[in-house]
């Protein structure tokens, strides 16, 4: 192995500076670029391909629930952003704005949007008249940009791609429901695709989105023991309805406010499922969204038939739908090897001359590296198999490790030993009142999580201040 | 068809006035709204669906000839636009600009990409160093944004979707053979999945693109004989590699300038096929990108068991892969033909009491309105069948429709009469000169399209000004 990185140029272990190492990988795996434009950055093409998978696999299941896609204007006049007084508060502090227009200085400003609630809720004014028009269920994919100081591949960046879905109801009980059912189709796209479990839980008022009436997370557990924010859904009552208007005439022919949601995943996905699932060898990438799935490497490709028989491998798994590439470069077996690794593609074929004569090859799985020598006709089955387990098998280390790394503090001792020294979520008791929040954030850095759906009593009294306890939450540093 | 008409509000007849017909069907097909913000629309989910169908068809296609997808930033510094003379003459009076991020005046102005040459031309002259990094051939599907004084939907707005194709070859051969094949590839790909004709061929120079060596183009005719441009590809020679500093190691160590193209379609296509298949009843849609392609209509639906029967129809079209609808709404049969008809969904399905006791049901095709019975058992082999030869049908009467509208003209005097009498194409020799290109513009607004790439002679002077003709040129009024 220490022979085979070295081709590959080194990347620094994870457990020497995690950071480091992810900085690394993104580079390495060549995923991310940093661009001549401070704080956005260049998806190149095997990030992007990620990101592609994960549009297409989540899009799909967006359309089983009546989500209609539709897309709406980049910018968003300074007006508009003003009328729901939370969101702007929130948001305006860290916008883009527009001011000319070809030559000449605009009458208003526009902003770049950050977000579209106020986009949608202009457009829901204007084509909301009945209840026969609800309820709508309005999605975008696109580009956001947040003017951010400090910025991280995936995680954080001025741009960024994400969907943003924007619903609204006739009634509260409606909007609630689309609020949850979102959450948990988020959840389980994550686990299911992503291979990542993630802990699901409200916000608390200080941790809500802007303009929210309550929000709700999905929370992941990176190698690191740092929780990473993974996917929101709003619930915003009736408040962005009675600022923009939006109303409909019910079956008793009275004028309704509506009921709206909002809820989106952006591409800090591809961060979390390189700090979920990345080893010292740089990308692990579960088959699903794994851009390609299979790289067929030939040893010795220069005998005769070796060629030959890696492409009639690559035409048995093209035909089984599985996406598979040829490495016949130049470079040595083993730098192909380490660099199919840093890609993290989740199974790799070798085939030379000797496998060749036992008309065989050998699948060798990215995740635990385990070898299996395959006769040649059953190659495509014995992938899809491989990688069914290996999907599997990266969702169960993965929740392993979330589930070996939560522990609970029942007073602020345990709690403040807890950040120092077991990386991962701290369960521990809640007053409900911000000040514990801010106090905790300032002493531990730490700060709520979500307040998860099955609560429990581990205490009486809030880690914190020692008054009565309201909530369990889960409380961890993050990214 | 009268009352059926009536029932979801008539439209402006295309012989009447073809622009409002066309504003007309945007709005009442619901493909598209009006924004809070100038010069921007919204997609809504029936015209953003087919935009859907075209990415994903074409994609498909680009990804065959290798071209793979990446994601460049929304912003371009101004020094970085200013680069290529030639390139931010075209775009600067155009571009918005913004100048503050978050609450800081930023040190350099952004514009908002107007297209993203600039930006590609970076990357590349960071990531290609030697022979073996070449060719790249990347894609992006993004929006830009063009500040227009006056907006048309689809045809032309201050923001719009495309995908831009930038690519870095060794040699100009090579580069003019990508050019090419992505010329190519556009017409093929409108022809056979928007059954559109198109006429193919280069554009002079005073129609090329800002920075371009050659720019090809893709023209079509609308039904009120305006052409309209559908696609580009452009040959920049080693132009910008030469303002962008980008030089790789040959074979033989020697620095050279690579050689790149970029090409690109957008959203207008939607409008092509809205002016090229539409009629008097709305839109008709290529069934291959028609998001909805069969809508069950049931006939006294609530007669028992007209519903299940038409559910199990929904069952069998969708179990064959057909995009497959049930109205089963309150109003009247003949309200939800007129609106099928208005939407362009390329078949009907009418099944009622009747048609249930001879296990039949009827087929209508959007386009010829013909209506074949069909024995409940065959209803999705039937389907296809009709689809496909729908789609073919369209590709053919747009040809007709094509050939019919090119027009020769020898001398001046009949090119005047033909840009007033004889809508369409019109063929004529021109001696190369931008002078007499303006002067038909003045006298005639009609543009020159392209010269196609079968030039015959059909005179020996230009048609303007008598000098000895060098170029067949199609000339036309365009949108």
């Amino acid at each position: 192995m220490a022979k085979e990185k070295k081709l590959v140029e080194a990347i620094t272990s994870m457990d020497e500076d995690f950071a480091q190492w992810y900085t690394d990988v993104v580079k390495k795996a060549e995923l991310m670029d940093y661009s001549s434009v401070k704080g956005c950055m260049i998806f190149k093409p095997n990030g992007y391909a990620i990101w592609e998978n994960i549009q297409r696999l989540l899009d799909a299941r967006f359309k089983e629930v009546g989500v209609e896609n539709v897309y709406l204007p980049l910018f968003i006049p300074e007006s508009l952003l003003q009328k729901e007084k939370d969101h702007v508060e929130g948001f305006a502090p860290e916008v883009a704005w527009v001011t000319h227009g070809g030559m000449e200085e605009l009458q208003e400003r526009l902003c770049v949007r950050p977000t579209s609630e106020t986009l949608f809720c202009d457009l829901y004014s204007n084509i909301i008249q009945s209840y026969r028009d609800l309820p709508k269920v309005y999605n975008q994919w696109c580009s956001v940009v947040r003017w951010e100081k400090t910025t991280r591949p995936f995680l954080r960046s001025s741009e960024f791609l994400w969907q943003e879905g924007h619903t609204a109801h006739a009634t509260a009980e409606e909007a609630e429901a689309r609020t949850i059912q979102m959450l948990n189709l988020y959840a389980d796209f994550c686990e299911q695709v992503l291979a990542i479990p993630m802990v699901k839980g409200k916000k608390t008022d200080k941790e809500k989105f802007a303009g929210a009436e309550s929000t709700y997370t999905i929370e992941a557990l990176m190698h690191d023991g740092k929780a990473l924010q993974s996917g929101t859904s709003h619930n915003f009552g009736d408040g962005f309805a009675k600022a923009f208007g939006i109303q409909y005439t019910d079956k008793n022919n009275q004028l309704q406010y509506v009921h709206q949601t909002s809820w989106g995943m952006s591409t800090r996905l591809i961060g979390a499922i390189i700090m979920v699932h990345g080893d010292d060898s740089g990308l692990v990438l579960p088959p699903m969204i794994a851009p390609v799935q299979v790289m067929i490497i030939p040893i010795q490709q220069n005998k005769e038939g070796v060629l030959d028989a890696a492409n009639g491998i690559f035409d048995e798994l093209k035909a089984a739908d599985i996406r598979v590439k040829v490495d016949d470069g130049d470079k040595s077996p083993g730098w192909k090897f380490a660099e199919a690794e840093m890609r993290g593609i989740p199974l790799r074929v070798e085939i030379g001359p000797k496998d060749m004569e036992k008309h065989q090859c050998v699948l060798v799985r990215r995740d635990t590296r385990e070898k299996t020598v395959v006769d040649l006709d059953d190659v495509a089955d014995k992938a899809k198999e491989l990688m069914a387990q290996m999907q599997k098998d990266m969702l169960e280390r993965a929740r392993k490790h979330l589930e070996g790394h939560i522990s609970d503090a029942h007073n602020y001792e345990e709690f403040r030993d807890a950040v120092e020294n077991k990386p991962g979520f701290i369960r521990a008791m809640w007053c409900g009142d911000e000040a514990c929040e801010l106090k905790i954030k300032e002493d531990t850095t730490a700060t709520s999580r979500c307040m998860p759906f099955e609560q429990e009593k581990i205490s009486d009294v809030c880690v914190c201040c020692g008054k009565p306890a309201k909530k369990l939450v889960y409380w961890g540093k993050a990214y």
